[in-house]
């Protein structure tokens, strides 16, 4: 067993299905999971996810935050009083910059224990129920190692999320937050704006009542867990300001084409789109 | 049977899944395909979704006319000559302002003949081979008049429409070019834009290579057929920029909550917008 005792602060879909990944790979003794959420950590305590509720990560090996990146001040400020010498802290939050530098303040000396991850792995369900061992399997995990980081713990903690089936691989903070502002976070935000606005107008029940497949995916990431996102939007306002931006650009660099009805320009671009898009689905990328 | 010869003027998914759901519903005798692709008609054939290849539709009592909307004025022209007298034409163009403008060119006072439908429903595939009886099962389909129809021939093919298993409602046909601007064609017309943006990028494959779930779906529609929304965004063009105007307002009105990076208006935004998603998902406008 790698890590006698895990603990998992915020047993969610995140960190129930790390806990069942890391049982599952058998590099977990007893896993503790902390959160705010009693009945369903009581819940996660049912159903095996964890095997003791605990209210910090005292005596813990290896230490997992899963929780909305608002939290990681007082989350970091809790536990580290109580942080083992020689624990290994990883996180799961979308944002990193934010992250490393709640991290930096509460830890000190001790940040060269946090090796920063981000599991692009999720769904609009959450909860300990939702938790699957199977979660991350094929998925990708970004680190974000600092300058502080031993080379034997991010190591350490790659092979923690690659037993959990990711592909593991390594940014720079700064470069981890532009990319996911652009291929994650603004599709959540423009995804929001549709459906708020959508829903603000005076038939928008006539609207909903005609609305298809096409919106029900192009909306699917706007049931999305709101407090997730406010704290993601928030941490990365900088980059996704810029994502934003070049968007909104996009689109006014569009409104032409359409108003002239220049229906070769839109099918050179629909076209270009899609062949981009296919080549991704096709792995291209991977 | 009701319709003894029925000619299906491009034979793709929609074309091809109506011939099949008439069939199943033992509404028509021959099935009669015409359309541009030799070998997407031969397949259509090979595979039973249609009876015989046809260049008209001389003799047909029934008529469907699904193909991108530009091509109405050409394939309404070449109809008309031989076309039944008490034949009754039916369509399923996504917009439809601009088919009626065309069926009135072409047909003239025999525009009492044609009952413009649109069926709520599609995929990103076509084509012959995806075609199906049960496309329209539980799908809207929306009808939208003329003043010159008499009421029989709306009524039947109100019961075609029915009867292929679809959920009929009528609209008058500004109405519906504004309601479907709104929930169809400007998602579709953000999902291009986004992944356009994103391929013309010089870390394009970086970008891609770390979009996930979120992303795939939000750009599902991205991988929608060019020809046909390219025609779609033409035909509506009035309508779409009105469309595209508001929702660049909405971002512009979005932009300083997430500069300022306001939590508690961004959290609301998110909560009313799930919420109301979630709503139409229960099927409260149904």
């Amino acid at each position: 067993m790698r890590f006698a005792k895990v603990a998992v602060v915020g047993v969610g879909l995140i960190g129930g299905s790390f806990a069942l990944a890391l049982k599952a790979a058998r590099l977990a003794g007893e896993v503790v999971g902390v959160g705010r959420g009693a009945a369903n950590l009581r819940l996660a305590l049912e159903q095996g996810v964890i095997d003791a509720i605990g209210t910090d990560a005292a005596g813990a090996d290896l230490v997992l935050i899963a929780a909305p990146v608002a939290q990681y001040p007082a989350i970091l400020a809790a536990l580290a009083p109580a942080l083992k010498a020689g624990a290994l802290v990883t996180d799961a939050g979308s944002t990193k910059r934010d992250v490393i530098a709640a991290a930096r303040a509460a830890l000190g000396a001790r940040i060269a224990q946090f090796v920063p991850a981000h599991p692009i792995a999720g769904a609009e369900r959450g909860g300990a129920s939702a938790a699957s061992a199977e979660l991350f399997r094929g998925r990708r995990v970004v680190l974000t190692p600092l300058a502080e980081n031993p080379a034997l713990a991010v190591q350490a903690i790659e092979e923690v999320w690659s037993a959990c089936g990711a592909r593991v691989s390594r940014m720079d903070a700064a470069e981890h937050d532009a990319v996911l502002a652009a291929v994650s976070h603004l599709p959540h935000l423009l995804a929001y704006a549709l459906v708020h606005e959508v829903a603000g107008r005076e038939n928008s029940a006539q609207l909903f009542g005609f609305a298809a497949g096409g919106f029900r995916d192009f909306t699917r990431i706007a049931s999305s867990h709101p407090e997730m996102w406010r704290d993601i939007c928030v941490a990365n306002r900088d980059r996704l300001l810029g994502e934003l931006d070049r968007y909104v650009r996009k689109l006014q660099d569009l409104r032409p084409l359409v108003e002239a009805g220049d229906g070769a320009a839109l099918h050179k671009l629909f076209e270009e789109a899609r062949a981009a898009r296919n080549r991704w689905l096709a792995g291209e990328h991977e």
